[in-house]
C-alpha cells in the first residue's frame, strides 16, 4: 500500500515548469516519496545506471548557482534575440517565460533542494552510439525516473523544473560534487513549494499532431465512443 | 476534469517490463488517452521535439519483426553469455527474463500496436553535445513523454516495455515507416493486453542506495517521522 497520490492523469496534465520557489525546506518524508517515486522507474536490463545527488548544502548551492547564472546569461542573449520577429501576446508570452527563467538563474541557489542526475554509461546499452546523428538512447534509461520524480512533486505540491545548462559546465561540476570519472551529469532540478499557484493548466500541441498512422506524416484519427 | 486513472504512486510502484501480450485490439478511447498522457509531458522548450508513429498495419509489424528478431538473437547471445557464472535462483531470474525476451522477439508482430518514437534533435538543445562521452540530454525530451505513456498503461491495465534494440537498424526503420531525413528513432513499445497478471511487483534498489548527500557517494539519512 503505497502513500495517498495525485491520479495519474490529474498530475500529468497539470506539470507545468515552475521556477518561483519559496525556500521553505522540503521535510525527509515528502523528499523521501519524491525520491522513491524515481527509483521505481524502468531502466534498461533494469541496471538503474544512475544516481541523484540531493544538494542541501548551501556552499555547494552557491556554487551550482554561480556556474547556472553564466550560462543562462548566455542562453537568455541568444532567446531574446529570436524574440524579435514577435509582436503582441505570443512576444508577452516568451517574455513572462524569459522573466521566470531569468528569476530561476538569480534565485538557483535559493531552492531548498537541488536534485542533480548522475549516471555511468558503462552501464547502459547505448545502441544509437554509432548513428551519423545526437545519441538519446542512454538518456531512456535516466529520464524516466527524472519524469516519475517530477510527477511525484506534482502529487506533493512541489515545483519544479528539469534543467539541463550545467551540463555546459560538466567539469566544474563534478568538481563541485565530487562526481568520479565514469560517472556524468544529466539534469539539475531545482525543487521546492511554490511561490504562486505552482503546478496547473499546461499548453501543448494536440494529441492528434504529435502521433502518426503506421508511417510518418499520416493522421492517426481516432473512432472514439462519445461518452 | 480528466479520465478516472490509478493513484500515480500505484502505477508507479507496479510498473513492470510486460512483454507477453494479447493480440486482442486495443480500442481508440484507451489508445488516445495513452497517447495523450505523453503529449503532456514537458519538454525543453516546449517544443515537443518528438512524434509517435501508432503501428498497427500487419504488413508494417512484420517488416519491425524481422528487423527486431535479427538483432534480439545477437543480444540474447550476448546476454546468455554473460549467465555463465550465476547459479540457483539468479540464474533461474534471468534466464525467465532472457524467456520473455524471446517471446517477445518472436511475437513482436503479434502485438495490437508498437509505438515507434521519432525525435529531431535540430528542435533540441543538447547541452552534452560536445563532451566525451554519450550525449544522453536529448532523452530528456523524448523520453519522458514515452514514461507518460507507458504508466498511462499501467493504468489501462495494458502491458508494455521499453525497447531500443531497433535503433541498431535505424536506417531500414526510416525506410520501414517512411520517416523523413531530420527525424530519428529512439525507441519502439510494444503495447497490448498482457496474457498474465500484467503489471504488479517490481525489484529495485532501495531508494538510500539510489541517492546521495550534497556530493557523490554520500548516503543519504531520510529523517523520516513514524506514521
Amino acid at each position: 500500500m503505497t502513500h495517498p497520490s495525485l491520479p495519474l492523469y490529474d498530475a500529468m496534465s497539470t506539470q507545468r515548469a515552475v521556477r518561483r520557489l519559496r525556500e521553505d525546506p522540503i521535510p525527509d518524508d515528502v523528499l523521501k516519496r519524491l525520491l522513491q517515486a524515481g527509483a521505481w522507474a524502468p531502466s534498461g536490463g533494469n541496471l538503474q545506471p544512475w544516481r541523484v545527488i540531493v544538494v542541501r548544502d548551501d556552499q555547494r548551492k552557491q556554487q551550482l548557482a554561480q556556474l547556472y547564472q553564466a550560462q543562462w546569461a548566455v542562453f537568455a542573449a541568444q532567446y531574446q534575440k529570436g524574440l524579435a520577429r514577435l509582436t503582441g501576446e505570443a512576444l508577452a508570452k516568451q517574455e513572462r517565460i524569459l522573466a521566470s527563467g531569468d528569476y530561476l538563474s538569480e534565485h538557483f541557489a535559493s531552492a531548498p533542494v537541488v536534485l542533480v542526475y548522475c549516471f555511468n554509461p558503462k552501464l547502459m546499452a547505448i545502441t544509437d552510439s554509432d548513428l551519423d546523428r545526437p545519441s538519446v538512447v542512454g538518456g531512456g534509461s535516466v529520464y524516466p525516473a527524472i519524469q516519475n520524480t517530477m510527477l511525484a512533486c506534482v502529487s506533493e505540491g512541489i515545483g519544479c523544473t528539469l534543467t539541463t545548462l550545467l551540463c555546459l559546465e560538466e567539469a566544474a561540476m563534478k568538481e563541485i560534487l565530487e562526481i568520479p570519472k565514469d560517472w556524468h551529469t544529466c539534469a539539475a532540478v531545482p525543487i521546492g513549494y511554490p511561490q504562486g499557484k505552482g503546478h496547473g493548466p499546461i499548453t501543448r500541441r494536440a494529441v492528434e499532431e504529435q502521433c502518426f498512422a503506421d508511417r510518418f506524416g499520416d493522421p492517426l484519427v481516432f473512432q472514439v465512443t462519445p461518452p
